[in-house]
């Protein structure tokens, strides 16, 4: 088959560089350009010495005049840029996967609160799929623009919407504490994310105010066909890459143990790239860092569950998931690059 | 005044350490013995270069053997040896402190489930005082026997107890998520707490089963008059030492903002070792590490509050809240060597 | 072409495993057997989930009634245990890669200084090959016995063997300094290499006694055909894996800086698995980690030069490195499977 | 006694917050004012917990304006600032204890080079004396005008010196490697100094140009009488505090080991603030870590001596450094508020 051409716009980040890496190595992906603002003319090989890629950054602008040479694009850019390109290379008829959030919500009266802009591009948001595979894989098979899930919105959709879909928990008050690696963040020059004022420390940020909030909504009121109420609290961790998200919900009456496993079982048994593993405790950050996998594992004590989930943020919470989509909406096989 | 004559038995844990360090400089306190089955004939300064200690550590039986030359010991011991050494102790007339969890449940049925061990030391049992300073100090002061509080049970109790006696929040499912440094494990050798495998990881443990929840909920029912229904699930830090505790807690109906501020300072504003901060993301463990201090900031969205507490697990949640209780049981000023 | 059939004994130790996932994934290699008494019985899959291979580990016994049925047996086990099975293999004519110090050493009368045994395998040992392929590729292709590197011998021997050949530098007392991640201690369940004494601390270890000092100094001489003065210290850093190794060599009157950089170049410029950098402050272990490569930079005053090099300890200092040797005697392209 | 009135210029750096963490709690010092020109107005509690002073920060203009209400000004500014600001202040009377580089090398014509300024303030710079208390400590009692040492200067100087004034060892070519936490670098918002940069990385920095180099040569030929030739190479350790260095210096003829312990206790047995150690391998970061301790070791092979130093770069390495010299201009117990 002929491989798929694609173009990677915000290649410096460090989402971009995973992204880079992953599609240097993808059987069946062509990388026809790479941009970067910040790294114009830089040979990729001298930012990425295990790569085999012979092409030179160019700027933004110059990955939009080749549109029409690649099948999809990727966007790995701030909201408010992907807010603008998207659009573009739409019209230019090029397929499109945003890292960012600027698609994620379905309500464009929500941006404005959470992203602290104007939705301006209604129909490019129209015809927009949430693309995590595992929950709406059938509709990112024809899709030709996709909104690639935040982090935190991944590993806790994963993890929360089986048990609402499958009617065993409370819906009220349901509480998620996720902690991430410092990567999160993004590519900073900033005394905040400074080796000193990180390691050895730990801390919540943006309590009740974080963006992937209504993400999370929104993804598990679609996958399960019903509303929640949640409390969803981020923590900084000192470490690279990788996050841990804890949820509670309380079980209504009568759910036993094996109850709770099968919901697992039966939601992710067959998945490619989730583990189910036998309790919340068998978890680990260590276990899915630098790989593309979710790790997901439930304990209960007759009254509540805590299901634990684990990602590699820059991977499944960014650029594995990002190829996944790509892999689903061109016909090659799901996994393909990703092991 | 006459100085303090303290021992301490089990001196080379890392609790045991710290309290020798805050002892040796205490201004009312004098130590008599330490400790240490492991380092028997080791001088203390060999272990602890900054002490000025001339003892050498003995065996646990010749520390008892000299409790009649003491005024108070410390048994920084497993919960099976302050079992055995506690009552001991007593029998001589000495005061005790005991940093283990062998004293701290009222009800002697809950130990074999949450220690696995029957408690047959009910006399010592009854007279054991909880010493939480800042909810129950005046029964401190009275005390001959001190049950020190767990490490995450301190942090846990000390941002939920306000809330509920408040009466302001709903006490089903409230949710507790804590994070501890590595030294809340103690001093072992391990491949489990090994670097290779704490460096770069994060993860859930004793989710469900944790032996801290039911002294949170003894603790939050006895200083607010009032039983809660909690879920609290603990997880390990790739750091040394600190807890962040995060807890989740409903409103009820007509709760503003500032209500949630006044709870805080009403109940903390004069504590000269707690500090009230302004929200939930202002806490964090690096402020609170090698010191004695708790932090404590809350934050709501008028549905929910998120009330995040840290302390320095060693200090606050052991060695430097058992000098605060030994303060207030002779009537030192309670923070003498603890700033 | 026919897969060449591999062992791997030791299997459960860091090098080990590193070897299972790199024999795993490599495209002329078919794994027979994988051994661990430690871990019989259980699936390779469970230790090394991105590993496809169905087989169990069997213990180190059952490995060697397999002898005659691979090509090859990698011994990732102590000195001891690869001095008793190297030779028994051999008799079975099974070519062996042993990644341990037993066969390093081409003096019998050195082990039990730097080994503290007797070396009774002397008929192996004169067979065994030193396997640092930039070194000495050729004697390697024919080698039926490979002794491969140690981690800080191949840092080291890299790094100071092209300045001593080229006749540049003083062969009296090189110094060299390295510092290596945690891995290179091997696993093991130790308070010595707890995080809680590792973390944030950093200290020279064996100085004047590491066994690695013999081994640099017979590679440097059969490389460069001149014997050198050299002191070696290692020191242990509170990272996972790689090591950074810093020579200070001086200088012979009249040497330029060009000629430097044109050692470096002269000697690994072609070399697929080395990068020459540009000066001695460009070389970081975060570049090589997990990698197979090697770093060298060179940077002088006129007087001194001072060369740094960085390897993955468990990769091009263990399991890479082995697995490039049996690449180089099957005859297989020397870097399949590690790029 | 009354109190030594002290300014602190510079405050807000990692050197100043630690100048200032002391002096707030010496018995004999009585802060008068602190200057920042970031935290103007701020309170020095909000920034130090636990100090108990109640001033503000102030501009630094405002501190030159009091020079004449304090005893002794502490510069904990950049070279460039301290070389504008310690003539002033000398010329209102006030002395300086100057924690930059600005006054620590004598020759006017080492600046450009090292410094990358003209050195324009001969004056003070003839009257400046090098404070390092362990070898200088007589000059010190009466000197008006501190160059507070450089941290690898303190750790290199006080491992080198007393083996070169010994004769003990050949002064051509003395080796030093060390490595240093990330607080060395000072307080920056950078992407270099950033935790996805530091954490698990180990690097060389300025190989053969760091500013300290001629300090430690201008240091030992003072202390030792002798001239030395030096390779010095720091590394930057993925640790927030703490500096290890390791000396590599070549016997002469018919040193014993005996000798050698012998020259460290003689040098150092009777120093406070100095602990000699066994062995090399005895010395490591985490002991010195928070204190104001130099910790010494070192090991001989009977050809070469490797000796090991370690102390606290801000503290031994700067700010308790400096209170030490205070202590001695002042005539107060040279150990006060350092222990």
């Amino acid at each position: 088959m002929q491989a798929i051409r694609v173009g990677i716009v915000g290649a410096s980040g460090y989402s971009g560089l995973e992204l880079t890496r992953i599609l240097s190595r993808h059987a069946q992906a062509q990388v026809v350009f790479v941009t970067s603002d910040r790294w114009v003319g830089q040979m990729v090989a001298s930012k990425l010495p295990a790569s085999t890629l012979s092409l030179s950054y160019v700027a933004n602008d110059a990955g939009l005049a080749q549109a029409k040479d690649v099948d999809v694009v990727f966007l790995a850019t701030p909201a408010e840029t992907s807010l603008d390109l998207a659009p573009k290379f739409r019209a230019a008829g090029t397929r499109v996967v945003d890292l960012s959030g600027a698609f994620r919500l379905k309500n464009r009266a929500d941006y404005p609160r959470w992203y602290n802009f104007e939705h301006h591009a209604a129909e490019t948001l129209a015809e927009a799929i949430y693309g995590l595979p595992e929950l709406f894989r059938e509709s990112i098979r024809n899709a030709k623009m996709i909104a690639n899930p935040g982090c935190y919105a991944t590993a806790a959709a994963l993890q929360v919407a089986p048990f609402v879909k499958a009617g065993l928990v409370h819906t009220e008050s349901i509480v998620i504490n996720a902690a991430s690696g410092v990567s999160g963040a993004g590519r900073k020059a900033s005394e905040e994310y400074g080796f000193m004022e990180i390691d050895a420390d730990f801390r919540a940020y943006r309590t009740l105010k974080h963006q992937h909030t209504p993400e999370i909504l929104q993804t598990v009121a679609t996958a399960a066909g019903t509303g929640i109420e949640l409390v969803f609290t981020p923590h900084l961790l000192p470490i690279k890459r990788g996050i841990l998200s804890t949820a509670v919900m309380k079980l209504k009456p009568g759910v036993a143990g094996g109850d709770i496993q099968k919901v697992c079982i039966d939601a992710y048994g067959r998945e490619p790239l989730i583990r189910v593993v036998g309790s919340s405790d068998a978890v680990r950050i260590a276990e899915v860092a630098q790989t593309s996998l979710t790790v997901v594992g439930a304990s209960s004590d007759g009254s509540h569950v805590v299901c634990v989930s684990a990602i590699d943020n820059l991977l499944k919470g960014a650029s594995s998931q990002a190829v996944q989509n790509m892999n689903l909406m061109f016909g090659v096989p799901e996994t393909t690059g990703l092991l």
